[in-house]
């Protein structure tokens, strides 16, 4: 049985209702996070290495610990409505511990870029000018309730050099605490100052709006979870925000398709994993090739259990659909339902994903080289997709190793979040006396 | 005589003071941006290499419609409070049209670096990952009143594939409408799209918090000015910011300096352009050397009329210098007058620049390769320079060609940013035929 002593904060807090004290609380963490990234932006990768493979060395041996810390959320769950899906999301097994231990060995093995030279210039008078990579500074991590992010966000973040406040759902408040407490102690017996890694230590709404009123010691807000969260964030925050808003997915098939090709890429995109952001929302066909290949999408989708809502053409081509509302063509289902449409041009296509699309994941089956083109320049999207699943986009998938999130936005990272989109520069210019005529 | 007609509001606006009708001609603003940006972000380098070219041609041709609207603005400074420096800013003269005219041809030399692969990874599966540079959209861009600016500014943003917003200071309001109006029909007869850039027609200060409201239309937001502008903006700003905040920038010699390399990069540090960001505005000294560096640095600042205000140490040493207060440590004086400490160690140098300092340039004078190891890695700065001035913290001194401002945020941005400042990037992912197992 775990000791009562584990579970007290780790800050002593009075946690008085007063919002001064919360507010004070907010504040002393991001400013210990502040002075943690201080130390943190000078460390040698060796270091940060140790580090990680001390966390998850440390995570296999208590595993007990942090299951017995799992068994309190999953007793507190039905009474926050979890339902069947999420608290299995919640439950931790020694597997999924040591999947948790692996997550960070993995990321001790990737590789650091801080300090790297990004880019070098040597001006006619001599300066050279040096683009180095730096760390972002402090990382405000807003997240629901999967206990795996919480170890899997510390190490990332702290891999690219950053502290972290972690702000996870309080549905995994007692697992989260357990894997934070360890990772803490490892951190201190590996030269790596323990702030680096925090857990806001209350469930109170109102601590999420006091950080993100703290733009002098946090650099960015990371929010992942619902859209309610990410707007609310990205409303309040007087820091930089990268936001992962909802993935309204299309496949695009073109008349060049190769129809066996498409049929897999399609199901595959909408069925391998119908909750998450990079599944296939929405099917367009074109015209040319409506009647032969939307009977048999929707036979192998119907197969998926997939319902179909299409507008007036596709539901003359296949029976059991229904028709499309406006409104169903900008939804994200994240479950077996699936909007189609059929379009009489490349054009068109484009047209309907920029409108109705998210800019998340946009993929066009073809083997007609200007339409690849035309699809690739013109969808506005944080990845376009020729000839694969949607389902490709993930840091995993394109080689980053982790990733903290899929960003939406433009502005410093967009697509998948790895180390390199948690880092900075700065200009080191070397001279030999030079002024400016 | 310049007809009336040629400062038609290029909008028809009836510039009721009912906010409404403001708020929707901002809408409309930004969408007609937001239009020609999808354009903009199609267009071949060259088509913006010949409007740029044009643009200058016509600027020349049409000099005198410039210098007549130029002189509106000069008769109404007065009414203003302009001083005297601000109104000749504010002049234009054959020449300088002539050089508003080489700066946007020098813009059209420079590499395009739309459609680029930034990064590329083939992955196992045989998915070929392409990182491609694409435009940030619609850049809203806010400054004071020099009209070049507006010139350079719609020249960099279109350049990048951007569509601009200018909305410039009403002192310039003549000089920029003929700017502008040249710089878009030249777009119309280049076969660039005339809305990559409008200049904000109303001076309502209203019209500012419109556009910053405008999240879906604008991708970034750009103030250039004083600081009070840069927090307005950085306040109400729905979208991302760049921001260009105070510089208060450092020169430590060391003890093991050349005296004479340190005296003149301080006194160019601090004179060659007293006003300007990347002038130093502080000067440390280690206790070593004091005695030696600081007098004579003392009389070469004193023979530029510069005043010093410094710690007891520099005062016993400087019987000019006065003494400093707390307040004066972390001021941007943008005229004569310089701090001065000394410090007892390398150590302490940084610590003071990282908690006086503003992130923009600091530079250590040193032959001693540690100390200027420690210091690049140590400072937090936007530019870190070793054993030269601070001044080369600057676009066209580091080569970018030209820039739009020089950032003191850690995010997206850092430093002078120039083209690639103003772009993004968007993964295009070819396969045949791959789905996720």
């Amino acid at each position: 049985m775990v000791s009562d002593a584990f579970f007290t904060p780790m800050k002593t807090l009075d946690k008085s209702s007063e919002a001064t004290q919360l507010s004070e609380y907010c504040r002393r963490v991001a400013q210990q996070a502040k002075a943690a990234s201080v130390e943190l932006a000078q460390l040698r990768g060796e270091t940060k290495i140790a580090w990680l493979r001390q966390a998850a060395e440390s995570l296999r041996a208590q595993c007990d610990t942090i299951l017995q810390a799992n068994e309190q959320d999953l007793e507190a769950a039905p009474g926050y409505g979890l339902t069947d899906a999420a608290i299995d999301r919640l439950r931790l097994t020694t597997e999924r511990v040591d999947a948790i231990a692996v997550a960070l060995e993995q990321v001790a093995q990737l590789g650091d870029p801080i300090g790297e030279v990004i880019d070098s210039t040597v001006r006619p008078n001599g300066l050279v000018i040096n683009k180095i990579c730096v760390p972002l500074g402090v990382v405000f991590f807003v997240y629901e309730s999967r206990p795996n992010v919480t170890a899997d966000a510390a190490a990332i973040c702290v891999k690219a050099g950053n502290a972290v406040i972690l702000r996870g759902g309080k549905e995994a408040m007692h697992s989260s605490q357990a894997i934070v407490e360890i990772i803490r102690s490892a951190a201190t017996e590996t030269g790596v100052p323990a702030d680096a890694v925090q857990l806001v230590d209350t469930t109170d709404r109102e601590a999420v709006g006091h950080f993100l009123r703290l733009p002098e010691s946090i650099d960015v807000a990371i929010p992942r979870g619902g859209e309610g969260l990410i707007r609310r964030v990205a409303a309040e925050a007087q820091m930089p925000v990268i936001k992962h808003f909802t993935g309204n997915c299309h496949v695009y098939v073109d008349t060049a398709a190769d129809m066996n090709m498409a049929t897999d890429i399609l199901v595959n995109s909408k069925c391998q994993r119908m909750g998450v952001c990079n599944a296939a929302e929405s099917l367009l066909v074109h015209a040319d090739i409506a009647s032969e290949f939307l009977p048999r999408a929707a036979k192998a989708l119907e197969e998926k259990g997939v319902e179909i809502r299409g507008d007036e053409r596709t539901c003359e081509l296949v029976p059991a659909a229904i028709t499309a509302t406006e409104e169903d063509y900008a939804t994200e289902f994240l479950g077996p339902t699936i909007s189609a449409c059929v379009v009489g041009s490349l054009a068109e296509a484009i047209e309907h994903i920029n409108r109705y699309g998210s800019g998340h994941t946009d993929a066009i089956v073809t083997d007609n080289l200007t339409s690849a083109q035309t699809f690739t320049a013109q969808v506005d999207s944080s990845a376009v997709v020729v000839n694969a699943s949607t389902r490709f986009n993930d840091g995993g998938e394109f080689g980053l190793g982790a990733e903290i999130g899929i960003s939406t936005d433009k502005f410093h990272a967009r697509g998948p979040c790895g180390i390199e989109e948690l880092t900075s520069y700065k200009y080191v210019v070397h001279g030999s006396g030079q002024t400016r005529k």
